[in-house]
């Protein structure tokens, strides 16, 4: 019976390193790995009883972290990743981190313990965590030169959000501004920023929040401070809901007064009265694509950084006017 | 060097014994384990280098199967769950099982595979499953005579709705009927056609499905089989909020003309205009309740059954007319 000395000899590694890879501690190369894995399999070695049942118990986990499940946007994403492992038989380890860093090193600790084979990402700031890993990660709806990342086309949807209320009248336009550290929301912060300071409107710029408290906050605040606004561009389809919800209790017109639209096309948007138009952004696809890929990096080490941009689309609903119906221009 | 032998005379159990715990392979008594602990311990005994330190690795996952993270109901649920396993030092595996039982039974399986130490379901009607399994189960917003779990008081929200509509003058109501079987949903519904039955009101009842298409989809039917409603209780929030826009779209006066009362109080509910008055449960609170159980069952087996029952309560908003306001009565 082959000893875990004959496996060392077969591979040419030392015992010390087969101990390595059996026990998944430490650094191995993946060639190291795969030599050693060779030779186990071609010698017949069992470890012992214990450790091989143990060892070929194989895990199938991956990791997930975003920063709050109950934000709409996120069920989406997370049931495209999930669907994606489910049908691949891989399971899902999700872990909530609140933008905390300090949350998120937590998870990523326990997420190794558990030997997850990659981490799909929604949340990191903390990419040096990343870094110290040995396992494939994936960003997702994040933006980061050194890693694989899947988000959607966030410039086109800032341009396409400010050029669609300029194109239908609007002529006084309150920008919503998303925390700055979300690098997607500042992208397409600063695209629509870009259309509205080449046009002739008035504009202004007015910081929120993306949670359900800190819209409704947002929209009682824009219409004392702007009570002339005749277009809105909300950071994501709550704070947009919230300031449609404000311009009717105060008996604004919609979208006669007031343009609203809306980012990410979340469920509910759609059941809103008038519907909420927005800038939909394929969330659950997104899920799936990021899962899609973080199998491709497990499966193939030396797969070449690959960074995929989804496009949006204009989802038009009844918060804008119609393009090219001129009756909004009596108001003007 | 202590061996297994010594391990097994110590703990006056048979090696093959001794071999199951260190493995987690097969059934131990829960005593017998903490025997064979104890002697590991007492002898320090080490199976050999790789299989302890996998050994000690020890898992520390919980499974979580629900329905569809997408509906607005769960990731409450999921986020109350997920915020206690991670005090605790859990992490929680997820898997969205759409009410197929196929897919449920292999969520159970691989779930197994990677030593969950105990299973969330708020899913399950293949409560079989769970008794072969050796490990605590909870189940969470279902209802089971031989199963420990968390729900809200289905019966009581029921009742309040249709006390409410009765109330408040609504003399020609439509109950809606979720699936038949989500016994939690049947509860309500048949406390609400209870209220209603003893009442003198014209009322009638139609079948909806809890999904954002199939909502649509009766908010439709609903008006044109039964124009002369003039007071809807919805199975949930999605529901109430499609029947509230179609309502809107057909120029009716909610709350004057038609009241409307939905059940859960999903994030979205307090965005709408007007907004959904609605029988809350405390999903969140529910999520945390369950992970609680758990974990007090996963730390003591010979723990007795607990069956946890958290109260609903009506949030009034503006889909509902006021109490003691007799404005409404000028328009029977």
């Amino acid at each position: 019976m082959a000893t875990i000395k004959d496996v060392a000899k077969e591979a040419g590694v030392s015992v010390a390193t087969v101990s390595r890879v059996i026990n998944r501690n430490g650094y191995v190369q993946e060639e190291t790995r795969k030599l050693v894995e060779a030779a186990i399999s071609k010698l017949n070695y069992l470890p012992n009883e214990v450790a091989r049942s143990l060892y070929f118990q194989k895990s199938k986990l991956i990791g997930l972290i975003i920063p709050d499940i109950t934000n709409p946007f996120f069920p989406e994403i997370a049931r495209g990743v999930e669907d994606v492992l489910q049908q691949n038989g891989y399971r899902l380890i999700i872990g909530n981190s609140d933008e905390d860093a300090e949350k998120e090193v937590r998870y990523i600790e326990t997420f190794t313990q558990h030997n997850v084979l990659g981490v799909i990402s929604t949340s990191s700031e903390e990419i040096s965590q990343w870094e110290k890993l040995n396992i494939p990660v994936v960003l997702l709806d994040r933006i980061h030169h050194d890693f694989p990342f899947v988000c959607s086309d966030q410039k086109e949807g800032g341009r396409l959000a400010a050029q669609i209320l300029l194109d239908r009248g609007s002529r006084n336009i309150t920008l919503l501004r998303g925390p700055k550290h979300v690098r997607t929301a500042y992208e397409r912060f600063f695209a629509a920023l870009e259309v509205l300071g080449k046009s002739q409107v008035q504009f202004q710029v007015l910081n929120t929040s993306f949670s359900f408290d800190g819209a409704l906050e947002t929209a009682g605040k824009l219409f004392e401070l702007y009570p002339d606004t005749d277009g809105v561009i909300a950071v994501n389809d709550i704070v947009a809901s919230a300031v449609l919800r404000e311009a009717l209790l105060r008996g604004r017109k919609i979208p006669e007064e007031i343009q609203i639209i809306g980012f990410d096309d979340i469920p509910m948007s759609k059941f809103l009265f008038p519907a909420l138009s927005t800038i939909q952004q394929p969330a659950y696809e997104m899920g799936k694509e990021a899962a899609r890929l973080l199998l491709e990096r497990i499966r193939q080490t030396d797969i070449r950084k690959k960074q995929i941009i989804l496009p949006v689309s204009f989802v038009e609903r009844e918060t804008t006017r119609k393009a090219g119906d001129g009756t909004w221009q009596k108001l003007q």
